[in-house]
């Protein structure tokens, strides 16, 4: 059995390694916000039992408003998903056949998606230790390439793209006639966030994809959305199922989207306390990716690969998120997720053991 | 603006007809269980807020395995999806570009979703009173056509096919070899639910589509599955969204199959409160569909269509669904649920003032 694809749902990296899942873990492998959702969800959750007994509206009406007002755009030009993922895959729906590039390091949903649509996917592969994205390079690789992923800020390496690079690749795209696709799943963790979603006002070859799983923490829910030309957005949207959105995922997204405080709160929360791992990381001499979210990428500069370190956290219960499906990382790193304070201090006491036995 | 195409969200046809939705309605549009959800769905709920938080398994472990439990085949011949909805849609992907028919009066998703991925389809209308399924006769129909769906027992009659004649409908699809898809989604409302799922083993052309949201009543959290051929399923699975059921449903889903006393006793339920609504529709003039399930089409046969009935309750905030978009049916029937004895008492009232004015 091959490693998971994703992570959460540790179980299955386990059972993929042939190994027992200790009964106490701690799931590093999944990077939703650390402080979990805001506490309007627990307020209202007894409320909201009375929508699953009727569909939900097709055309997410209030949810829509809810975004349009948040992103100060048009509902024309979005469109609410089944999560991230669903709009991932219509969006690959839309390419079928076609030839697809996928900026590297990257979330593998872009990749299978477009090649479980028989798109010829090229991998475009940026460097350690930077991942530095040059814009002007890339024209020769996007001529006749009919849509390039890019995910900024970036999972797995938690880095974000200057304003200036971001921009020159989306000129770039244009030149080349080449559909822009940003993935801004992570955006809002950023301590200053920066969004390219206005864009999709007056550009047609630029498409946003946003997620509110992650800093909201309603993966179990699913909710995502798409900004783009009201045109564009049509076509993608033919795939999309009837009632794709369920009718908590609806109520849910409204309520966050209100609690302007649980973000702000979140975003300071994680900072300090990845302000205060990398310091211990760096003393323990370990490497660590220059993240500005709450999830990086951790080595041990003595390993090659991380495959021995995994294993040992594994069997601790402390689950990381391996590395071997993203192009460019291969298992040379491994990704953690910052979580609460506690947690956080046992992977650093598990490391700091590691260290001294190896 | 267009009439909705579904029943529920009843605002939709208020605002498409230009009339201003009454502040009191009862929605006899949406054909889902009058007695609601299973109570045990009341019980978990607060445990369940817990779930919201992380990704869903993505392979709906519990959840296969239940089903497998219920319906005695292996879970390699189950999917599970994002309401029957998402199944349709991944069929209709599966078919892009084909030849496809519809044995109508059905369910519209079939043919809306096929047209969307470019599918030639071929409309098979049958006719009143019983619209008769003549096997025999639609093997000339079916040559050249890839995927027929039929839709039994039947939205929107409420009517189902014996089994000698859906036995033959599979047989002739195996002689012009076009693949048999047959949904399900009312079976467990007929007094004595008759399933074709076990044909799966041993026919690879065969399909069944199911639903848990009408029975059990959680259309808002949305949860289907289809049965079929492994083989067959994993092409159909390819452009299935990662995490495409949402956490509560999977909770939701494996308790309400737990729970058989709510099936039988909805069962008798519905068959006492038809009975009777048929027997007041007789001595009142109306004509019904023989429906053995919890909705029924409707009409006063002293009008050609019954656009004028379905506006004069609309007026009283009693939602029926209109026909228009059913072939066959088009406007002459309006399609009605079984409902609360309370709800239903008030229809029959208006149904009697109606008569005695016109």
């Amino acid at each position: 059995m091959q490693l998971p694809a994703h992570g959460s749902n540790t179980k299955y990296v386990y059972k993929s390694l042939g190994m027992k899942q200790p009964e106490q873990i701690i799931d590093f492998s999944v990077n939703i916000n650390p402080l979990g959702a805001p506490e309007v969800l627990r307020e209202k959750w007894d409320e909201w039992f009375a929508v699953i007994n009727d569909y939900p509206d097709p055309y997410a009406n209030d949810l829509m408003e809810q975004l349009a007002v948040q992103e100060n755009i048009p509902v024309t030009h979005l469109l609410a998903g089944n999560g991230a993922a669903e709009i991932i895959t219509l969006i690959a729906r839309y390419l079928a056949g076609s030839r697809v590039a996928v900026i590297h390091p990257a979330f593998s949903e872009y990749a299978t998606a477009c090649e479980n649509e028989d798109c010829d996917v090229i991998p475009i592969v940026l460097s350690e230790p930077d991942w530095n994205l040059d814009a002007a390079a890339l024209e020769n690789q996007l001529q006749g390439v009919k849509a390039v992923f890019l995910c900024n800020p970036n999972n797995p390496t938690g880095m974000h793209y200057q304003r200036e690079t971001v921009e020159a690749f989306m000129e770039i795209c244009k030149k080349t006639n080449t559909l822009c696709v940003i993935d801004e799943a992570f955006y809002d963790f950023l301590p200053e966030p920066v969004t390219y979603i206005k864009t999709v006002l007056h550009q047609e070859h630029v498409l946003i994809i946003r997620s509110l799983t992650k800093m909201y923490s309603i993966a179990g829910l699913r909710l995502g959305f798409l900004a783009g030309n009201p045109a564009l957005l049509q076509k993608i949207s033919k795939s999309k199922p009837h009632w794709s959105v369920n009718a908590l995922a609806m109520k849910a997204g409204v309520a966050c989207l209100q609690d302007r405080s649980h973000v702000t709160e979140t975003r300071k929360f994680v900072e300090a306390e990845r302000t205060a791992i990398f310091k211990e990381l760096k003393e323990l001499g370990f490497e660590y990716s220059l993240s500005r979210l709450n999830f990086y990428l951790l080595r041990d500069p003595a390993l090659p690969v991380q495959k021995q370190l995994f294993q040992y956290l594994l069997k601790q219960g402390l689950v990381l998120r391996h590395t071997e499906n993203f192009p460019g990382i291969e298992g040379k790193w491994l990704r953690v997720a910052v979580k609460q304070p506690e947690a956080n201090k046992k992977l650093l006491e598990a490391l700091t053991v590691w260290k001294q036995e190896n």
